[in-house]
């Protein structure tokens, strides 16, 4: 992959049309937010352009103005953003996984799958990348724009409340809210909205809590049997993760959730020293340092004392 | 009380001297914050200054500098933070009640009672005045100071969360950050780090929650003996009045807590088209719009019948 700095990739945004742009499966709102904010500010320029991802996106974000497909669409150029790895997309948006033009994303760990990538791993969230691209790109920023960049980072950021966070990450907030975002209520959807469902969830999810290691690891389980009883959909275990690691005391907290076809998920969440990323690549995975995840396909006790004996050997090497 | 503008305030503040500082009884971290900075900052500047709060101020803020007190101060100024009645003052700190010379707070239902007062309800937290005050009086922001204001917008604002926040708050923060304030630090201490006490804690709460009025009010409440059982202390409290109100299609979320000597405490959270203050004003209590509180001095079940009475009201005039 070659690296090109944010004007080039203006440019080349400039220049060119047709593009389709990929997010990565299971949406969360950074993906789904860079990808149509860029999405509609490339059509607000005469641009062709298309969003896929090989799963749905969630109703949660059924506030988003909706993209009407262009009809009978042949893409020119393909563009990813939020999107580490080329791995992460599926369904139809895995065709093109070997024909990525141009990548834009703000993980460290991206594996530079495309032909041209702009990557900034300081930045909080790919959706704040989005901002200073168009800015670049001198595109004006409307309503619907403002209000997909702004679920993106606040998504990626817990609501401004990881170290991720930087001046200007308020600053882009700052312009977004003043674009028209309606950041009381996408907070509000995010992070204050649950179904009945989900608190039922959160409260099973409470009882699995076990501590290992002193109590710095906090280890909680979602069993299918969970989400069936308390009838808790998929994007009702966004925050779960959190739970275990917001424990005082606690270096790693671990989600395991059970998955059809005996496969089990965990999500690794880490304080400041610890890295969440090595922690889940010994088992292939990755992410951030904060937060990652990774798939063990081994019965469920196996695949749990597994994940407890890396993060053991994590926490005696460096704490 | 004399209204006047941040530039007289700042006049104010240059033009005399030895001031105390009161905060509210069960101090948050928007009275913490704004009473600490504003402090620190008359201190920069030469002037004598202490705060005073009649309870004590938890543990939770210990990062922030400690304000040793000056050692047999008189004050001569008697200023007040985030106070939106002169009744909430406790202890030492109520022996000011009818003497405070300068308010300042964000409280639309400050009741005027200083000599003096800047209040503008249309700013997120009583922190952020402090910070457009400080400019004002062009003192040098330090990082304690920046931990300090910081702590009381993010507090106030449920980590930039709620609606109050505006473009110029985001912007505040920003600022903030590049004079040294340890978001992410104080981020997870104010919403991520939960004692072991207080995960339990809150499961017993869930396990209280009903619902009334087709599910558009939730209910929970908190016993003294699930305090004494889950070992949680005062601070363990915070965020669990937002439990109800955070479920889907909720519109009053009410919290009962169970207070020495009968009487019981009700924190109520309500949606955009309800009143929060206005319900708590039935019982003699206030706040603002989205949050306020109130007591009852009645048995349990009658303290609960009545207070749900009042939202049935409320709900039935209103939505």
């Amino acid at each position: 992959m070659k690296n090109i700095t944010l004007e080039q990739a203006a440019e080349f945004l400039w220049e060119h049309d047709r593009y389709l742009i990929l997010m990565h499966k299971s949406p969360d709102g950074d993906a789904v937010g860079s990808g149509y904010a860029l999405c509609m500010a490339l059509r607000s320029i005469g641009k062709k352009a298309d969003t896929l991802c090989g799963d749905p996106i969630p109703g949660i974000y059924g506030y988003f103005t909706e993209l009407v497909p262009n009809e009978g669409f042949e893409p020119e150029f393909i563009i990813s953003v939020d999107l580490a790895s080329s791995s992460l997309l599926s369904g139809k948006a895995s065709e093109y996984r070997d024909s990525v033009d141009l990548c834009i994303d703000h993980h460290c760990s991206n594996t530079g799958y495309a032909k041209y990538g702009y990557v900034d791993g300081k930045v909080s969230s790919c959706a704040e990348i989005i901002k200073y691209l168009l800015d670049e790109m001198k595109i004006e920023i409307n309503k619907d724009i403002a209000n997909a960049v702004f679920t993106g980072i606040c998504t990626d950021t817990g609501c401004f409340k990881y170290s991720s966070v930087s001046p200007d990450t308020h600053r882009t907030a700052a312009d977004l809210l003043e674009k028209g975002a309606d950041s009381g209520y996408i907070c509000y959807m995010m992070f204050d909205n649950k179904s009945k469902s989900k608190i039922s969830l959160e409260k099973m999810v409470l009882d699995t809590l076990e501590f290992y290691c002193e109590d710095r690891i906090a280890f909680v389980a979602v069993t299918a049997e969970m989400l069936q009883k308390s009838g808790a959909q998929e994007c009702d275990l966004d925050g779960i993760p959190s739970i275990p690691r917001q424990i005082e005391g606690v270096k790693i907290g671990i989600t395991m959730k059970e998955k059809p076809g005996g496969e089990y998920r965990f999500s690794v969440r880490a304080s400041e020293d610890v890295d969440a990323s090595e922690i889940c690549g010994h088992f292939g995975g990755g992410g951030h340092r904060a937060a990652a995840g990774c798939s063990i396909h081994k019965p469920m006790e196996a695949a749990k004392s597994e994940m407890l004996a890396v993060c053991r050997k994590i926490l005696g090497d460096n704490v």
